[in-house]
This record gives C-alpha cells, structure tokens and sequence, in this order.
C-alpha cells in the first residue's frame, strides 16, 4: 500500500509499507478515510526527538475492512475513530481511565504499525480500541470533526478535565496551536463562562472567539500574565489550560493560576516546572497525554449533535501523495492543523 | 511576659517578650494554654533556613483575654485554636478556601508576632482567624487533639484531600512523622479502606496502626516503592501522600502512584519532582501548606466527638521553661511531636 514513510529530521515522504493483515484474532484492518498531523509529529520531523524510520502517524479515522475471530464490537463496513493509543479497556488503569498506561496497549505509527498516514492500518485490541461513528452520510465537516477527537480535542478536554474546568469558571489557555484551541472548546463545553485565551495570529484568534474565547492576549510571557491578572483583578484563574509545554507557557499558566487551582498541562513538559514556587500557593499539575478512549465516546455524541466542531482547527488539507506538504505547512506555522485525505466514507 | 525566643541555630531560649497588646481592633490577645513546636520549626533550629531572631511558634489554643473593638465572633473568656496562618476570611482567596494565600494575612512566630511559644500571643484579624471551641470542661486528651488542628492534622488532612482520597481507596503515605500519621488518619477518615504506611519505628508504626494504618511498609526508596507495588497487584494507590518532601520520599510517591491519580504533597519540596515521568503517567501533585483555618471546623467537630484523636501525636510534653528540650526531642527524633504546656483552660 502507499503510506508516509520517515527515514529521518525532515524526511517524511510517500512510499510502498506492506499491506496490513490480521495477525491476531483481537486485529482490524481499517482502511483510512482522513487522517492527519499532530504537532507532536512535528517533533521527530524536526529532529528534537527519536523516532523509528518507517510508518508515522496516530490520528485517523476508516472504513473496518476485516476483523479477527476475536473482535467484538465492530465489524467490516464500520465508520471508526481510532484514539491514538490503542488499549484492552479491561485492565485496572483502562478501567480506571487511564488507557495510555494499558500494558498491552501502544502507540500506533512507530514504524512498525501503521498510524493513519497511509492508506490502511492494522489495529490491535481493535474491538476495545476502535469508536463506531453511528449514522451515515455525515458531512465532510462532521467527518473533520470526529476526526478530531483521534487526539487533538480529546487533549484539549484532557487539559480542562485535568484542570477541573467546570460551569461559571474564569479560564486561561496558554497556547494557540490546534490542542490550545480545542482546549478554549472544551472549556466552553464544561461551562466556563470566560475564556482569556493567549495569542497573537489573527486566524489563530479568530477561531479562538468562534470556540468560545471572550478574552484574546497578545503578549507572552510577564506582560501575558500580568493582562491575565489584570483581568482578573489580580486574583488569577480558576483554571490555567498549558497546552505548550516550554519553560515560558509553564511558567505564564503557573503565574495566572489562582491559588488552590490547578494547571492542567498536555503540553508535554520541555521545561522545568517550578514545582516549590505553585507549592506554597497551593496551586496543582495535573494532565499528561490524554485516555482519548476514555473521552472518545461522550465527545462524539457531542459532534454528531453538532453541539462541537473541533474540525475546524484543520485549515490545510491535501492528499496522501502530498503528505511532505502537510508537514512542511505545519512546521512553517502556515498551518493550525493539517488534514490528510485519504479516501471516501 | 515569658517566651521562647530565636537567636539562632540551636538557640532556643526561655527569655522576655513585650506582653501583647491590642493594635488594631481587629486584633485579639490570646492567653495560651498549650503550644507546640512544628516539624518546619526544625528548619531553622537546624539553621537549615532563615529566620528573624525573636518570637516563634504558630500552632496554639489558648483563652481570649482581651479583643479590640472590631472583633466578631470571639469574645474573652472563649477557648479558641489559631490556624497557623492569620487570614481575613472575606478576600477571593479566603472565600475559595486558599486562607494561606490571604492578601491581608500573614505568619505567626515570625520574629515580631508571637506564635504561641510564650504566654500570649496579640492575634490580628482575630474574629476571622481564631475558632471557638464549643463547651467546656473538655479533657486534656481533646484539648491535646484541638491543639493537634492548628497544624499538624490539617496538614495530614490537606494531603489527604489534595490527593483526593475517598471511600474505599488504596491510599500510601509517605512519612511517619507527625504530618504523615496525621496523614493516616485523615485518610481513614475520609474512608479509605486500605492504608499502607512507610515507617521504621516501632512506636511510630503503632500509632500509625492506631490511626488506621493497614499495611506497614519498612523498606525506603526502591525497595519500599517496590513493596507497595507488590501489595497492589502492580497498580499503585489511588492516593498516595507525600509528607516528607525530599528526593526520595517524592520519588516514592511518584512511583506508587496508580497512573491517573494525584499525590498529595504537603511535604515542602526540598528535592527535585520528577515531573515529566508523572506527565507521561498522568500523575498529578496537589498541596502545599494547609488552608488549615478552612478545615478545622469540621475537623474540630470530629475531634469533639471522639471520633479522631490526633493529639496522639504529641509523644513528649514539657512546659514554657524547657522549651529547649522540646526542640532537642524532636531534633534527636525522641520524640514524634512535642507538645508545651503554657497554663490551664
């Protein structure tokens, strides 16, 4: 089959990757309808962490074309969303919530198994790892959207859960990428009544308000949250969102998170975090990579009621043959999020 | 009048204090009738950090003998425990629980304002920081556990909280100081079913048992986090509380810690979190001092009906002029907690 195939920092380009098949019976074969590409690709992309050579990608959703014996659940001719983790949703962490640290789950496109950036994937554990999308002839924009909940609005509700975002609260999100803008989505959602959100694109700003945002910041760092604080009549946040993850996001979110709140933070900490300095406010950290699984099923009620539609964040689209571009547009921040077609429904 | 006043390292001496008086009318002079020295009173004992040459002390209960013409709520003759922090009680971060991060508030025992190791301590904000003790004629072991909530249990009880414990969890502490057995308690209280202990003290594993201790756990670092890996099937805890705050102890936390919870931290951090692996876990920390003037109402309730008695703790007693030898307790570890009897109710 055609699949992006990574052989290094900026070398992700379109190749043969053997047809998937079913290995065990607990398999799926899933032909890929959209998928896309997650900021965390960008990483490996720009050579600022490893990755094995091979398959890539973790956010897609298809068409179930086979299953294994052992597969419940679902069945060839299937509309599913995979989370970008797959997970037996029988172990005590899965059962607990907590399905990113399933024993025999894994992460898909490490090189070996496919990840959603080529034209099929075998999925393990898919009878517990795939969501059926119920209905049919969904429109583009609801594809996009459920698409969305692979990893990119379930990490930004990930962020407002973690914060304990809840009805009435005052919301800052640091971070205007595609997860920072889900989290403004999200935290409307759960009911905060005003979201400041950090950033200095207009289309990035933009979406923001359509999201929910009734705040923009422009500036960054000190001046950022000293705005915040003066929003807020110096008392800060009910929940920080820190959807970046560098020394100075962290820092911004710590800075504007009330005392007793707590940050929720997805972006994946690259600086320090100054744990001793929230301590003595009593200020908390929660979060990490997301249990998409565990979110997938209410969020997507919420899309196909229209009630959500993280889709938007995609604003840069092209086909598998083009999948360097998809990267390249990211990478050069000329894209908020890149969609990659595959097929049809 | 007589107090204990600081010069220095080691230096703890008997000596003369201005008798306090009321400054502002907000303010309240409090006789004390029992005082105690802090596990943190030992940081600049040991001259492990700063602080003002003069008064020390923030955990007392004493008799109200005089109150300025502003005080509500509290009036002379009434019995009355001090958080170890003085707070307003009517700013945001009162009125959301966060009574440590008061604007208007502010530390007792801080060189100039007694803290309850003297006969009398002048209380700012008195009406909104001092609670009355309901009834009279109380023994001396309950007034021991009042005494037991201007500090110590409401820290224990913070970790517990922070964390999130709650009816039928698996809960560790970390610590088997006078914090971490108040931990215990509070855990049991809150209705954890299962509470494993890290101690290697006979005396400290008995009063841990006392408290609701189930499981007691000798080994440190590795091996303990091990050991408490071993007792939950490889899970973790769904609470654990870190009452310690070194690299060790949070390293201990961090590793037992069911992936998904949040550790309790109250212990004030001297070591270095390890912040990204609990990321990667979804480990969340909670605490920092306690809003202890949030919590000791219920909690007093609790320790007027006999249901939890953490004066327990208090495993050594002299009186004002030996207050010497209730620090050297402490500090040579013969004693959990040293309790200062100053006059009767």
């Amino acid at each position: 089959m055609r699949a992006a195939i990574f052989s290094g920092p900026g070398a992700v380009e379109v190749g043969e990757r053997p047809d998937p098949v079913i290995r065990e019976p607990t398999d799926a074969v899933v032909r890929v309808v959209l998928g896309s590409v997650c900021g965390s690709d960008l990483w490996y992309y720009r050579g600022e962490s490893a990755h094995a050579a091979g398959s890539i990608g973790h956010e897609f959703i298809g068409m179930v074309e086979r299953t294994g014996a052992g597969v419940r659940g679902i069945q060839p001719g299937d509309l599913v969303v995979a989370p970008f983790i797959y997970s037996d949703m029988s172990c005590p962490h899965c059962l607990n919530g907590s399905t990113i640290s399933c024993p025999a789950g894994g992460n898909f496109g490490n090189g070996q198994i496919d990840g959603g950036q080529g034209e099929a994937v075998r999925v393990p554990l898919a009878g517990s790892t795939l969501v059926p999308v119920p209905g049919s002839g969904h429109s583009d924009a609801t594809l996009r959207s459920v698409l969305a909940l692979s990893d990119v609005m379930s990490t930004g509700h990930h962020a407002a859960v973690s914060a304990g975002v809840k009805k009435g609260d005052t919301v800052a999100v640091v971070g205007d990428g595609a997860v920072g803008l889900c989290a403004v989505l999200a935290a409307r959602r759960l009911g905060a009544e005003r979201i400041i959100t950090l950033s200095r694109h207009a289309n990035r700003q933009e979406l923001a308000r359509e999201f929910g945002a009734t705040d923009i910041i422009e500036g960054r760092g000190e001046e950022a949250s000293q705005a915040v604080l003066g929003l807020t009549g110096g008392i800060g946040v009910d929940a920080a969102l820190e959807c970046v993850g560098t020394d100075q996001s962290i820092a911004t979110a710590c800075a504007v998170a009330r005392p007793g709140s707590t940050v929720g933070i997805v972006g994946v900490p690259h600086g320090q975090v100054p744990f001793a300095e929230t301590f003595f406010r009593n200020t908390g950290w929660r979060g990490g990579p997301a249990p998409a699984r565990s979110y997938i099923p209410e969020l997507l009620g919420d899309v196909l009621d229209g009630a959500i539609n993280p889709g938007r964040v995609f604003d840069y689209e092209t086909d598998l043959e083009h999948i360097a571009d998809a990267y390249r547009a990211m990478d050069e921040r000329r894209a908020i999020k890149s969609l990659v077609r595959m097929g049809a429904v």
